[in-house]
């Protein structure tokens, strides 16, 4: 069943003033690898996850699930998996180049935020769904469809005025699977821990690309 | 070198308020494939790309190309591959489940949108870089990145009140890289025609899961 569709429309000079402050909140956006332990209004977190559930997903599968931990202990147990990973992911596995192409985000495998951030949002992506007659539900690009979500995610962050870093565990998916008891169609694409920054973060001096390198008009 | 980072903060109040008010206007949006020919101001779709450009990316390497077509005869030869290529999908490649999938959503390869969206905006995911000395540089996670990039293109597009339809044209980004003039090293991710809607246009009835179905609280 298909039906009439007219959202809102706004005026020409309120859509400009739109566009503009969205740009400006979301460019104020920075990877933080230090986040304070202060505590975090979980109706926040609620928010924010039900915005990027309402990413588009091919033929609407919605091939997401966002495990949101705050207790402590399954935090703990989070950082023990993901440090003895990357610690092996740094030392060999990784290589020289791309530990190399890191060092000015000196980043490596000692990850406290895991510990202190109050909510760790894992995001896993359904390879496949499962239908009550027990057969697979294939899932058309769901990777590319929960990277999408994800997207929307940060930017629900960011609009709440909280912060996060995007990273992908290398390695790390199975054992976290398992820890956190997800079924085998459901593989970790992304982890963001989430709160305030910690009052001496900061952050690699990057400079983003101005939009005539990154925009081709036709 | 690192920099502070003192993010502005908002009291938790007015943060739930922000977190509430994004979902609200990001759970309007639905995917359109019935574009209007008027007018969009071209500063809109300069700020909906510069949102985009903000986004995270592995190692700071930014793969993405946004190509932006307004030129109606560009447009057009865009829609005859297009609409070429995916006939074949139709008939032969996607087979009869793929087909049978999307009949709900009432897709085929018929695209008017592509003539009569004033803006079409087609990323590249750019799979390696290319430093000045001709060596090829790793784009960590490249297809990944170039997705969250796109999750924000969308909640900005939808944050200004305009809309567009999430589509991957599937075996026509090779003809649609040559026609556009994009190096090898770039490959076509999504195409978003950008307009507002036209006065007819319907959307599938469709409904998102309910938090409790995408999360899971531990
Ligand atoms: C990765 C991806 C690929 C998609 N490909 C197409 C496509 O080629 N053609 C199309 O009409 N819709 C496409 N869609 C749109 C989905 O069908 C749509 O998002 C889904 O039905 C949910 O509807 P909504 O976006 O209105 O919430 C795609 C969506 C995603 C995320
Ligand atoms: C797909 C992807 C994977 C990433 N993986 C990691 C990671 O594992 N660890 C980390 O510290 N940062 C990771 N990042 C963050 C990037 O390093 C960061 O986005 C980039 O340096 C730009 O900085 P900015 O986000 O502050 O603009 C990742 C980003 C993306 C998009």
């Amino acid at each position: 069943e298909h039906i009439p569709f007219t959202p809102r429309r706004y005026d020409e000079q309120y859509m400009v003033k739109r566009s503009k402050e969205f740009y400006e909140v979301l460019n104020q956006r920075r990877s933080v690898r230090f986040i304070s332990s202060e505590p975090v209004p979980r109706e926040v977190i609620d928010n924010i996850v039900r915005a990027a559930g309402t990413s588009p997903s091919g033929a609407h599968t919605e091939p997401w699930t966002f495990v949101v931990v705050h207790d402590p202990e399954v935090k703990h147990k989070i950082r023990e998996i993901i440090e003895e990973e990357e610690e092996i992911n740094y030392r060999k596995r990784m290589g020289d180049k791309w530990v190399n192409d890191l060092k000015r985000l000196r980043t490596n495998w000692i990850k406290e935020y895991l510990d202190t951030a109050p909510y760790l949002i894992l995001i896993f992506k359904q390879i496949y769904g499962i239908l009550s007659s027990d057969r697979k539900k294939t899932h058309y690009y769901n990777e590319i469809s929960v990277s999408i979500a994800c997207g929307i995610l940060l930017a629900a962050i960011q609009y709440a005025g909280l912060v996060t870093v995007t990273t992908t565990p290398l390695n790390c998916g199975p054992r976290l699977r398992v820890l956190l008891e997800r079924p085998t169609n459901e593989k970790l694409l992304m982890l963001l821990p989430v709160g305030y920054p910690s009052k001496d973060a900061t952050v690699p001096n990057l400079k983003r690309k101005p939009l005539d390198e990154i925009m081709v008009a036709i």
